[in-house]
Parts: structure tokens; sequence; C-alpha cells
């Protein structure tokens, strides 16, 4: 082994190689094509590189990872690094350096490119009709010729006060039920779910209850607390989803699971103990910002929608089906758990309703997507492409609704995770970009500063990296002005200093914001491979669409609605203009926000919606896109930036210019 | 304070008061009438009388008590306590004594008297219907042109071979679903309760399931493992109650409820260990005796009955309403809970059910009596007496049904467990006694020994006490060798030796063995506050029969009917005699044992009996007997032997001699 160099092993991306001995932590992610956030370029400030040495033999890979060989612990550490996290093995990653072989795990904050997207809540036009609703009523006090028992008692008098029969009582429930009657006098509260199992009996007259939408991406997890009563969400809490660790996408999670006989339990109790602090959160902000003191008994109902392998995850069922063909889930219809079963820190007596699941990679969330859209309902045929972590598309309209996933993870690409200088939107994020095709100058905004590049000096930017919004932005500008081929590739003919080839990776890349302007003590650069990751993730969302379409026997769709996080920052004619979707006339395209958890807020606050889930599960069609004969060569086609002009009669005079000085 | 004397006080009797320094903790306890199991009689070699030494202050009493106080460790004592036993406090009660004040726990094993009785199963006439049925069937492989998912697989499956429909799966089998499917290649066995719910999915054709029924006594605690298919009762077994530690009746353990606040969820988690217990014994007594390999898993279904106290207490309900007017239940409709969340260790998934309560005092254990008797589907009308801890009467037919409870514990002292020297059905026991109406000589044989005394030499017999089935023997022995008379006091006029005064008690004794016979040292003898408590038990179940028969309008019962261990060993005509039932013809009067529990199984494996337990709770009228004006002077005239004899016609006769020497 060359004595100058070492083993490092980057957790969780599974990268490994050489480096050179005394490279820092994250100098060597970089060689390795890792990303540790560094936002300030490793100038010993910003603290956001935090990594964790582990302590141990990699067989595997001939490692022996030992804390010391990261070299000495230095001062300036401690300024962010608790006791408790270096007892741990906790590193600054742009202090610590590489002594001796390492193994490294790299914890989710400490990524680049990973935003927590505010899934707020929108208007949902619903009944109010919640699967629990609460009865007020005054009992006759039992006496010895009236000895009758307390559930009976109960029974009789919300039969005769309500029309309520033939209920049970959820057996801790039961446990309360003879004190409530007697601490309230005979004046009781009573929850009863989809009148027909009484969940808690409260003394007296009691306040108001609530409940909780969960929506479980594969990467972040939205939650609205919801007042069951008034139907307003009280609060809104997202985090992101602590699995990530497990593995960043839905088949690296299965291949956790298949690999490690524990790795399904462990996956399981960390998104439950993910949910207990996202309720736990969502309690004190609730809280801070109305007073209110719900305690987590006040939780009396919850529904949670998620993708297929995600509802499998929580709910610890095996997901490995769902990882070969035929892809099979375990359930379709919707499902009621007691809430003390999953391990939620709500009341024990609730009955967590989970979104039913149409196919093995098309789940509960789309359910919820279509559930508040309704194309179902529609006359005019709505195409909805949800982009999360995954793409799932639905077509349909009043006769036949039809469903799929797109070929590949779709949201890492186009909101900045798998761009080089991507970034979360955090200050010195570039957020908007404008390129001259005269001059090829760039000009840009950067989150947190309201002034453009042209507007500023250049050291008042402070620009740090690429954020989700720019992403297509600096692609369709590129494009537009001629540095970047219809093909992708940058034009060779292109006379500019900011299209160069990088000496160490011998890619070509274009640069976006110079190093006096940014905080990193570098260029920002959006290089060859970044623009192939942007062009597969749309080509497989453009593909997955037609193909859809084909299925429906039909040229286009009337309307298309995406949702999704990327939908909120999206500029639509943009991504029309680069293929992200196939022709509509850009006034019937929108963006419909997190529809998934506004979906699963439907389901917890008009329990018809459940029914419906049910009735939308077994109706949708699901198709294999990858098995239709021509999917293939329908990709490849799609990586072009417009690849079919013919289909874009609504941009042709837009982007004219475009397209001739793109080479076309 | 006596320097010579301090101050002992017994847990959980509550008996205290001062005993002489010096005096050992076995002898202290007979001082202050406490029993304390001492079959050696003090020769240190039984082990029997094993004590625990409390540490700490009883502030109520003043009684400061340290381990010190009981005096210093002897050798001999390791023989019979642990180290572990040792540390917690426990000391030999023949050996330690008393030295300074002391509070004394007294273990359940080592107070005498208690009968762990084997509630022996006998046939009952059912349907072979059981909640938990299995069907075995071979799906379809899942493909790409059905990838339909495991549940609905299934259910289809379900539906076409065996026309179950609408069926839910439980959460904890849905979660092993996908598994078995895999395993057995597509072939599974479903365990399915009432048509209505998954609760097992095991791969391939699988072997027999299980059924749990248990009769949880205030005293005992009984078990019957049936297989589901071919309803064999597969292993029986039984265990004292463990919650006994907290009171040795219903009323002392409502008492501890009410004085901690941690009582209830303590007597909760000690009977459902108790219960896990019972259940490992059954497995491995089953795998002993029949071979047969059967894991708790297999355990699908459990039915349990107790009286409604004991219910409560194991489904952790406050039975503090219980406790006091108008007695009030927390629920009367069987329930179905999961045996997880009571924490019993079967299978997870399967469903508890409790029966039914009929009142606060008459709990399910009577519906199981009356689901196996059918009273109710009998023309002539049938007097049912359950005694076990309590006593609880039922009397009905095709047209009415009442029933009631026993005033007072009657269990006890008929089983000898209130008798000074009553033990348990160990060797060494008085079972059976003779006595001559002429020379008061008394003929008596022991558990162990074959011949009676008459047939022995004295040192042969190592008599040790006197056990349950020979307390009405005794009495009735005594009575009509007229030793005592009807008032129950015994005969002044009868010269014997045998009569005598206690010095230390004062009382009046009748000795049944002298100390030559025995293996106590001592003359084994009945006292006059034995024959009291005898006589009360027998008046409390006497005058509540009365009090029914009038209740129903009639002079007398058609058939008597007695359930519960005491009627295991009685001699009915002897009761009779002794007034312990109201008249009768004595060929229609019979022992039923533990119909309880047979109850309890038919509720297992016949479901429609489910149906009519809730049916029976609902239709049995409830009487409180101490309410009824005239309660009081009927117990009165009761406590006499035979009360009134012309209730007896069909004793007049049997009896005649026995009156006239019982100077009636």
């Amino acid at each position: 082994m060359d004595e100058d160099t070492a083993k490092v092993f980057f957790q969780p991306s599974g990268r490994r190689g050489k480096v050179p001995k005394g490279t820092t932590i994250v100098e060597a992610s970089r060689l390795l094509g890792v990303g540790i956030e560094a936002l300030c370029g490793g100038h010993h400030v910003c603290g956001k590189c935090k990594v964790r040495i582990e302590n141990g033999r990699i067989q595997e890979y001939d490692i022996d990872s030992k804390p010391e060989n990261a070299g000495p612990w230095q001062a300036i550490e401690s300024e962010h690094i608790t006791p408790a996290e270096r007892a741990a093995g906790f590193r600054l990653g742009c202090i610590a350096t590489v002594r001796q072989d390492l193994s490294i795990d790299v914890p989710e904050e400490s990524r680049p490119g990973k935003q927590v997207i505010s899934k707020a809540a929108r208007p949902i036009r619903i009944d109010h009709d919640p699967a629990v609703k609460t009865y007020c009523l005054k009992l006759p006090e039992a006496t010895l010729v009236d000895p009758t028992g307390d559930f009976e008692r109960l029974s009789r008098a919300l039969e005769a006060t309500y029309a309520l029969t033939g209920l049970s009582i959820d057996f801790f429930a039961l446990r309360s039920l003879g004190g409530a009657l007697r601490d309230g006098k005979w004046e009781v509260t009573v929850s009863v779910w989809m009148d027909r199992e009484i969940i808690r009996v409260r003394p007296g007259k009691a306040g108001p209850n609530y409940g909780l939408a969960v929506d479980i991406g594969t990467t972040t997890i939205a939650g609205y607390l919801c007042d069951l009563d008034t139907m307003e969400v009280v609060e809104t809490a997202s985090m992101m989803n602590p699995q990530i660790q497990y593995g960043e996408d839905v088949i690296s999670r299965i291949n956790y699971c298949f690999n490690d006989p524990e790795g399904l339990q462990r996956m399981s109790d960390s998104v439950v103990d993910g949910l207990n602090t996202l309720i736990e959160q969502a309690v004190s902000e609730a809280a801070r910002h109305t007073g209110r003191r719900i305690r987590p008994a006040d939780i009396e109902d919850v529904a949670v929608c998620g993708n297929t392998c995600m509802q499998h995850l929580l709910l610890q069922l095996d997901p490995e089906p769902l990882g070969s063909a035929p892809f099979t889930p375990a359930n379709h219809s919707g499902l009621n758990i007691k809430a003390r079963d999953l391990g939620l820190r709500v009341n024990p007596s609730a009955n967590v309703y989970i979104l039913p699941n149409i196919a093995g990679f098309v789940g509960g969330d789309n359910v919820g997507v279509i559930l508040v859209e309704e194309p179902q309902k529609s006359d005019d045929t709505v195409l909805i492409v949800d982009i999360g972590t995954n793409g799932e598309l639905v077509i349909g309209n009043r006769e036949r609704m039809v469903c799929s996933t797109c070929s590949c993870a779709t949201g890492p690409a186009l909101e900045g995770a798998q761009i080089a200088f991507g970034m979360r939107a955090a200050p010195g994020a570039i957020e908007r970009v404008k390129i001259s095709p005269e001059t090829h100058e760039v000009d840009y905004k950067v989150v947190g500063r309201d002034a453009w590049l042209s507007y500023s000096e250049p050291e008042e930017m402070r620009t740090r990296g690429i954020c989700g919004s720019a992403v297509l932005d600096a692609l369709a500008e590129m494009f537009k002005a001629g540095i970047v081929a219809g093909s992708g590739a940058f034009n060779p003919e292109i006379e500019t200093e900011r299209l160069r080839k990088n000496p160490d990776t011998e890619q070509k890349e274009f640069v976006l914001a110079w190093t006096a302007e940014t905080a990193i003590g570098k260029d920002v650069v959006i290089t060859q491979n970044d623009i192939r990751q942007i062009q597969l993730a749309k080509a497989a969302i453009y593909t997955g669409c037609k193909l859809m379409l084909r299925r429906m026997n039909l040229q286009r769709a009337d309307r298309i609605k995406i949702a999704g996080a990327f939908g909120n920052h999206i500029d639509i004619p943009l991504a029309l203009m680069l293929g992200v979707f196939p022709d509509c006339p850009p006034e019937h395209v929108s963006s419909i926000g997190n529809a998934a958890g506004d979906g699963c807020r439907a389901a917890l606050l008009d329990r018809k919606k459940r029914q419906e889930a049910d009735r939308i599960a077994r109706r949708v069609e699901y198709v294999e896109l990858t098995l239709m004969d021509d999917f293939q060569q329908n990709l490849i086609d799609a990586i072009h930036i417009p690849h079919m002009t013919d289909e874009f009669p609504h941009l042709k005079k837009k982007t004219k210019a475009a397209y001739k000085k793109g080479g076309l």
C-alpha cells in the first residue's frame, strides 16, 4: 500500500477511495464526490461540516477506522461540537485530517443541498365530518335501584341523546371511564370514532380535541395539527425523514432492510421517533403561537400518507417485495391501527388511519393528491406530476385513471441535491439566474440579498452555492444563451472564460459566480455532469407523461398540475420550454404544493374521504412504464432540450432565438 | 412500655399486639391469631414458616421494625432460605425471635389452609364452533400481470374458497403476511377470528392451534389449554392467585387499590404475570405429557372469567365503585381485548374474550356457570350455589333467573382456611372424621395414610391439622354425638377429656388428635371459634338460598347444584343435615365442580356461547340480599344446626338421634 495515501470510506453514500494523508475530511469528501456542507469554505467558522469518525473495522474494505486516525482534537472544534458529540466521535470535517484509514459518517445535516420545505397548508374544500367527534352528555347517576354498569349507562345515554347505537369502547378508554364519570359528577365529554368506538371519555364539558395529518416523504415529513372541531390548522411542522441515515431513496432503504435483519425494525423505530419529535414540536410551537395547551392525549385522530415504501417502513411491513418484480405491496386498502401499537405518542386509543396504496410504487401520498385534486370528477383530462424524491404520475378524468412512477428519482436533481454546488435555500444560495445571449455574462440573485449582482459590488454577494429554484433557471438561461446545446453538451464554439475545463476532473464547467463574489473562496460552477443529472430527471418526467398520455389514447392533457415541493419554485414556461412536461398551454399548468399532505388532511377532517380513498386505490390502473416496448427509446429522445419542437406549438415563438443560438 | 414485651405487626392480616420478648415469630403468630404454616411443629425441619422482616417504621402503630430485631441469623436457616431471600429479609419463623418491635410479612405460601385445587375439566356438551378457525389455502402467485397486494390477494382467495367476505387483518398479523406467503410458496394457513379478522398467517399447511380458558378465582386460578380443532383439553394448570399478597378477599383488594395509587397497577401486573406463568406451566406440562411442542404464539384465542372484581383487576379497571353502594361495575357486556394490550404472552394478535358481568359482585364466573348448567333452558327450578372464596347464588328456570351473593366470604371457613388447625390437603391432614355418640372417642383418617386411627398405632398417624374435606365432617360428627348443641355451643354436660378449656385463650375446644398421634408436638383441636366460623358461613349460604327462593315465590328448588372446589369433597346428606343448603331430596343435589371454568371453556370452543353469555348477563336479575328487610333475622335463625327441623322432611328420620343428642 502506498504509504502516502490512506483509505477513506464515507457513509451513508458508500463512496470510498484513497486520498493523500493530511487531506482534510472535507477535501477528501470532494475528491471522492461526496457532499459535505461547508458554507464557510473551510474557514472553521460555520461549523456545518460536522462528521462522525467511526471506531471499528470495515472488514469488507480492510479499513480499520480509529478516532485518532483523524488527527488531534483542536480547540476551535469545541465551539461547534458539544462534549457529548465529541465523545460520540464528532469532528469538524474542515479541521480533522486523514492520517490513517477512516470510516466517516456524514450526518444528514452536514450534507448539502437538502431543503427543509415548509409544506404550508392551503385551503381545501371538504365537509366537516371528522372520524372522531365529541359528544357532551349528562348521565343519570347510578343508584341501588338502577346500578347499571358505567359502559352500558353511557351507551344508553349516547343512544337516547345522540342516536348512536352499538358502540364499542376502546380498552384504554374503558380504563378511564369510571374515573371520568365520577370526577365529572356524571357529566362527560365522549370522543367517538366513526360512530363506532368510544376512544376517550373526559369529565365534564371538555375542551377541543385535535387530529394530526402526516405526509411521510422519502426526504421530508410534514405534519398538520388540526382542531377537529373548527378544521383549522393549528400548527404546521416539518422535519427531515430520519431514515435518510439508512439510505437517501426508496431503493437504498429496501436494500438496507434486505441486508440487515434488524434493518426494518430500526427504520420503523427511527420514523416513529421522528413522528414523536414532530408531534412535540407541533404542540410546543402551537403553545407559542396560539397559547393553546395541547397534550399528546388531546390528539385523538391521526391520518398518515406516504409512498408505498414509506408506509411499509412505518408499519414495519417487509418492503422487500416492493424492490423486485412484481413489486407487490403488503396491502392496498386503508388501515386503522391503534396509536399504541405504532408507538405514537398521541392518545393511545386513537386509530391511526393509513391511506390506501395503489401499487408498489404509487402509495397513499398519491391517493391523497387525487383526493384533493379529484381528477375522477373532472370532464377534462388532468395530468398530475408529483415530484418529491421520486416522481409519480397520475392522469385521468371521469372515465378512467392511470398512474405510474418516473423511472428514476427526479427530485434530488431538480432540487439541487445532486448538483456539485447545490445547497439548501440558505443565505448565499443563488436562487435566480440570467445569462446574456450576447456577452454570456451572468447576473444572479442570492437568498438573503435583494440586489442582483449587477447592482452590487462583487464582495457584497457572499455567494455559496445554487439552490433548487435556480437549477432549471440556470440550465434554461445557458440553453437560451447558446452555451448549452440541445443535446446538453456545452457548446465548444462559445468564447467566454466562464466555460472551461476543470483540470482535476477533466470535466467542462460553466462559472456562475467568480471567487471574488463568493464566501467560499472558490468559483461556483455548473458542471457537465450537473447538466446530465438535470436532463435525466426531466427526461424521466417527460417520458412518463408521454407514455401515460399514450395509454389514455390522448395527444395532450387538458391541464397539468405539479405537486410537491419542486412545484413551489418552478417557472412554468421555462419548465415547458426545457421539456420537463409535455406541451400544454402555460395557463393550464399550475403548481398545487404539497397536495399529498392536503389530501391526508382531507381524510383526517372528512371521513367520507376515507371511503373515497379506497375507491380511488381500487379504481386507478397502475402502469409499469419501464415494461413498455419503446420506453428506452422515448427516454433517450427526451434527454434533448426541447427534444421535439413540433410538440411545443405554444413555445415556438418564444424560444426561436434560443433554438438558433443553441445550434439546433 | 413494658420492657419485657415487644410490639409485633403481621402483614397482610393486619393483626398486631404485644408478645413477650424471646417468643419465636411462629409462636407470636399463634398468640395473635395469625396463621403461619409450620408443618414440622417448630422443629426447624420443614422450612414452611418463612417470613419476611420488614425494615422500616410503621408510623401508625409506632413500630420501628429492623431485621436485627428478630435476633441473629442461624446456620440452619440457610437450608431453607436462599442468599437472595436472606438479603430481602427472610427468616424462618420457628427460629427468629421477637427481640424488639417487628413488622412481619407472612408470604402466602407460609399461610396455612390454602389448597391448590386441581380444577379438572369435565365433559361439556357444546358445538365445535371456536371463535378462531383455521383455513388452509393456495393462492395464485403475484405476477406483473396480476400484482395485487398480499392482503387483497389473500382476501380474494378466502372469499373464493371459503366464502369469507369483508375480513380485516390484525396489524401484527399483517406484518408477518408477506413472509408467510413467500416462505409457504403462496400456500398458507390462516387463522380467522369470528369470521371477521385475520389474526395469524402461517406458511404452508400448519399444525394445530390452541385456545386457553382461564377461570380467575379470588384464591385460585385454573387454566385449560385446549386444541381448538379437536376441542380436547390438552393440559390443565392451576395456581394460587398471586394477588393474595395484597389481600385475601375481594374487599381487602378493593381497599388496597383505594389506599395505594399504584395498587391497581400492581395487582393487575401481578395477575398478568401469574397468567403468563400459568401459560408457561401448561405449555411445558403439555410437552411432557403429550409430546406436543406448543409455542405461546400457537395460543390464538383466550377466554377469561372471574368474579367482577377479579375481572376488573385483571383489566386494570378501577374496582373502587364495586366496594360501595350502588356497587356499579365498569361494564356488563363481554369484552374482546388484544392479548398484547393485556401483556399476555400468547399470540399478540389473539383477542382475549372476557365474559360479561351480571352485577358488581356477580361476574363472568357466574355467567360461565349458567352457560354450562343452563337453568334458563330448564323447566325445573335450579338453585346453583358457587362456593369459592365468596359464595354466589343463582336460581332460575325457563321463566326467570335471579342471582345474588352470600353476605360473607364462605369458602375460607368451609375449606378450613379460617380454622385454627386448618391446613392444605397435604400428608398428615385429617380428611375424614367419625365420633362415637356413646364414648365420644374419635376415629379419623389422614391424607397419605390409608388406615384409620383405629387400625393404627398412634405414632403412625403423624397428624398435622385438618383439611377442608373434614371440616363439615367434624362438625356433623360432633353434633350427632351430642358434643355440640344446635346452637353451636359445646355441650357442657358431655363428659370427656377431649372437651376442655384452653388455658391460654379461655376458649373451649375439642381434641381431635392427641399429641402422641401428631407430628407437630401438640393436640389438634376444633375450637369454639372454629365452630362459629363454620356456622356463619353455612348460615350465609342458607339465608341467601332461602331469600332467593322467596324472591322466586317458591318453597323449594327442584334441584341444587354445588359449584366450586368445596363441592368436590362435600358429603351432601351431611351438608343438608347441617343446614348448609335448604331442603331438597339428596338425590337432587349434586356437585358440579368448577362449572365457571367449564363455562369459560364452552365460550372458548363454541362462540355462540358468547352471544348467549351477553343475553344471560342482561337477563339475570340481581338481588342485593342484605337490603331485604328481614335479612338479619334470617341470618341469625340460620346459625343454628339444623335451624328449622320442619324444613327438612327428608332428614327427619336420619337425624332424629342427632337432634336428641344435640339437646334440641
